[in-house]
């Protein structure tokens, strides 16, 4: 029996994105190897809203909402209807799925908050759920604190492997025994992995096929980079019965300092997931809402522009990376990199402090996303142009002073 | 053993203040008796924040955090350091607690996020916890969800009642007999009553000589009425080892549009509940997190106002309800009243859309609070002051008519 005890020291954050700055950085200084290289501190842990800023349009739209008074304040806990309205229009255009605005739409604190409403509208102790190996660090640490039991599914995710993707076979296998839940990001968190229409549609039947609830974070699917095409799940043929689908405007769109995100779907986890967002955070805040009255609505050329200048970092990083023995895949869509780094002299938590405190560069260890990954670092690119190249340099020089 | 099923069953959302507008109102035109009730609809189950405005300088605090960029909208899941110190000087200056900024103080979604995460980091399958009742109507459901075991408390709210406030003998035998927890809000919500400072002193002690977690809302303890004294609970001698103290500008600011609230005490208790939030929302939003920058340093006599204005409405309403049938103690603070019903030839919940429906009056449920209390109805009477003492004579009218 896990003991609450037990779940709290499974939820370690203090190496999670953002959390650095708690770490006790201890006697780094005295491991250093040579002398600290200079450049701008750059912190890949998350996309620089400063270099990429959020559409002014989202700002205005908040004043609008904070001048509505409490209207807009106090609304329903899944959301205001009219905001609800709109943004199922939006997002039925984008996805080709149907979604009905009263009954099938919520909106969250984030889609960390729709991570969490969907896992735990689904997950209680002893269910078995499917987690792909990487993928976003909260999906495992959250079935871990609800009790649900961990499935893992490989992803290969490297450009020279031929199967792109997970193995359908393993996934019909676990499904096949017991499984009831199975939660993915497309694209991949953290590598850019898109699935592939066949995979979207297979992993579809399947669930139909063996009673899987299916939850499909596609935070990144709007940036998706020239020459790749998306596939969304809730608008296949076979639409399993139980299905959430997760978007929100923080990455692509930078608007995640006013955490927000929605899920849409099968109404009654809907209809749960807004109960229990009732006594954990009663809604997304409300002034921010509004916000959402901007998404998808971006000045025309906007969203090419900023898939393009995104398109370029990732090119030069990617060279970067790959021409000094630091593997890195080519992602399909968002902003993460996921370089596998040479064996080190040193640990590979120490290294990352190092680079912190030695080369001015935050990025988060790739055992976050999974324990196949550990020797693996993920940085989110969505950052100055600039900074970002001659971060990356400092990551390779610190490579070479430390490897084995 | 509890399913899922269960705890969303019992988790129904439909009753809650805020969440009428989905009720199907049915037939409830053909139960009608007479004719409808003229007068502005006033929704009693939360304040009107466009009657009680924020004060101006929250949305300026909230500007200059939007226009910080990236440095406020991505801060530790505890939230930002500069905000945490600046809240732990004027909280402590407040209670006369000692609160360690970096250690002690978590920012959340409101404070509903706030005691979602006292909660989750306490509560496990089978866990005891001490609930009163009446009290606020999440506690009930959060310790269901969670998987704990209610102890119920019964508290003494009637202004006639020999011996107000919650019986310290019970306390103490539930104490004794293995309770672990005991979660309670003073000023009470729904009956605005206050905890005497010897209660207070009697809690923390009996806490401590039995090892009981405390967690302590004390949400509306700035909204004090005049003679009135109030004791927090962190600044007693006795101490008990583990005590969260949660608070927010949600409603005597009016502030409730950005989510916010806060939770300070035992730093174990801060570290488990920062995990938490990391997989459940990450963080309060980052933007109005600023907003904390201008609590507690509102423009001098702003509190004394508003207080002033809310004991003026308080006041009147005791009068109405009072005089007309409808038991109402006098709330010490914060801005509920909890009137009790005559019997009444139709249900109470028919009866309550028939208010909202006839009426155009909006009131809370008693049942939403505990089981002892399914006569009586909560109003927040923060509203418009002519509109708040029009839909009060609306009700008593109502009460009137159906009457037995």
């Amino acid at each position: 029996m896990t003991t609450l005890n037990d779940k709290f020291t499974a939820l370690g954050a203090e190496n999670a994105p953002g959390q650095e700055l708690r770490q006790d950085l201890g006697e780094v200084d005295k491991m250093m190897r040579g002398e600290k290289l200079e450049g701008n501190f750059v912190d890949f842990s998350h996309g620089d809203v400063d270099a990429f800023p959020p559409p002014s349009e989202a700002v205005q739209e908040w004043m609008r909402g904070y001048e509505m008074g409490g209207k807009q304040a106090y609304t329903q806990y899944r959301g205001s209807a009219s905001i609800l309205k709109k943004t199922a229009e939006r997002l039925s255009k984008f996805t080709g799925c149907k979604i009905q605005a009263n009954q099938e739409l919520i909106i969250t604190p984030g889609s960390q908050g729709a991570l969490f409403l969907a896992l735990g509208a689904t997950v209680e102790s002893g269910v078995k759920v499917a987690i792909v190996e990487p993928d976003y660090f909260a999906n495992r640490k959250l079935v871990s604190y609800l009790g649900g039991t961990l499935v893992p599914i490989p992803l290969n995710y490297q450009d020279n492997s031929l199967k792109r993707g997970i193995d359908l076979d393993v996934l019909e296998e676990v499904f096949k025994s017991g499984t009831k839940v199975f939660v993915f990001s497309t694209p991949n968190n953290p590598t850019g992995l898109v699935y592939s229409r066949e995979a979207i549609n297979k992993i579809a039947t399947l669930a139909l096929t063996h009673d899987v609830t299916l939850i499909v974070d596609q935070l990144y699917s709007r940036l998706l980079y020239g020459g790749e095409t998306y596939t969304h799940l809730c608008a296949c043929k076979n639409v399993p019965k139980n299905l959430i689908t997760i978007m929100g405007p923080s990455k692509t769109e930078s608007l995640s300092g006013f955490r927000l995100g929605v899920a849409f779907g099968t109404s009654w986890l809907i209809e749960r997931m807004e109960r229990l967002q009732a006594i954990v955070s009663l809604r997304a805040a409300g002034y921010n809402q509004a916000v959402l009255n901007s998404w998808f609505q971006e000045p025309s050329g906007w969203m090419k522009k900023r898939i393009g200048e995104h398109e370029a970092i990732r090119d030069t990083l990617l060279k970067i990376f790959n021409s000094s023995g630091l593997p890195t895949a080519t992602p399909q869509a968002g902003s993460y990199l996921f370089p596998k780094l040479p064996p080190l002299e040193v640990d590979i938590e120490l290294f990352v402090k190092l680079l912190r405190y030695q080369a001015g560069v935050v990025v988060t260890l790739g055992s976050e996303f999974g324990p196949t990954t550990n020797q693996s670092v993920r940085l989110n690119f969505s950052q100055d142009h600039k900074s970002a190249i001659d971060a990356a340099k400092r990551i390779v020089e610190m490579v070479q002073r430390y490897k084995r």
